[in-house]
């Protein structure tokens, strides 16, 4: 089946699915049920079964999936089994610690260039790189073949700038900016949306 | 109706219906249809009269919704028209940058204390704040009336300090740690993770 004929919300829960694989990998369990899975994604059990019929074989009716098995069988699907270099736009307080956040390099998400607009900024040491300006990027996506972009950029500059990273060539954007962004079809984006997140909790209390 | 008896990706929209509100406000726009709105936050013109019609009459079919009046309700609905005192576990790069996270500010989340569990962070200035034990954490929660808390320790941290925070009283968890959290019913949990949305994107590069 090509990439595109699967559903997203399938695609968006299989990281759930890789994360959960992982952890029980590292406890040294062998075997997981779909019931298993499912509890810790928050899904069905034949809802998970589901989910991976799209992409094959994977386990046996009452046997369970092999855990080291499977979670291989996602990384490949998903990707995760090869480096991504990543740039960063936006050196401030977030930016920084994205630069520390060991998640990304555990899972291969490599920031390999960071951007900032600000004079002030620009040229500024952050770990073993060095803030460049905007006007270097056009450059470096081009000459690493960048396709991975983060944005952590003040809302007001969200949509210029990602407008500016899809004209050099960029096709996902992870957006910490609490602003929606106007993108052609081709590029993706995902949000990072904390605000959105706490107020659909505090609806509750 | 009850709070409870709307269903969750309904009341998940709403904040991004308010931001996109908030948005045209500042610009100065008084009206807007079902469609732009729907268009911002990625749903149908029809999905959108549904989910305001749960919670009253916001607009008369052809002349779209009144901006300001719409956003005041959604911000009663949300109940982000108050004060909402937070605490924050975990004193680390991201910790910090959550400090100077400008959105939660204007939104009224305000961080209130800092705990860590590292005797090296303890007693460190942060921002306005100082980082304090673990073990203080009860009774600032008790105090303050604290409901809300942000999570940003280690994974491995994440399930043992969360069951501390539940069993001192938080009712609402935003979790930036790359782990799946079990908590009893009664509290809510939001997930920030960014390499999850990132391997949702690289599927399709």
């Amino acid at each position: 089946m090509p990439r595109s004929g699967i559903p997203g919300i399938v695609i968006r829960r299989l990281p759930l699915y890789l994360r959960c694989l992982t952890l029980l990998a590292e406890r040294g369990e062998d075997v997981v049920s779909s019931g298993e899975l499912g509890a810790y994604v928050g899904v069905s059990p034949a809802l998970v079964r589901k989910d991976l019929s799209y992409f094959g074989e994977f386990g046996k009716q009452g046997l369970g999936y092999k855990v080291a098995f499977l979670r291989d069988s996602l990384m490949g699907i998903l990707q995760t089994d090869r480096d991504w270099p990543v740039i960063l736009v936006g050196a401030g307080p977030l930016g920084h610690a994205l630069m520390h956040y060991e998640p990304f390099q555990r899972w291969r998400y490599q920031i390999v260039a960071v951007f900032d607009r600000d004079p002030a900024k620009i040229s500024q040491p952050i770990d073993d790189l060095t803030v460049q300006p905007m006007e270097d990027m056009a450059l470096v996506i081009e000459k690493r073949r960048i396709m991975v972009a983060i944005l952590a950029v003040p809302a007001p500059h969200a949509q210029n700038v990602a407008e500016e990273l899809v004209a050099c060539g960029i096709r996902a954007i992870l957006n910490y900016a609490p602003a929606h962004l106007v993108l052609p079809s081709h590029v993706r984006a995902a949000y990072i949306a904390p605000v959105i997140s706490l107020q659909g909790m505090t609806y509750y209390l």
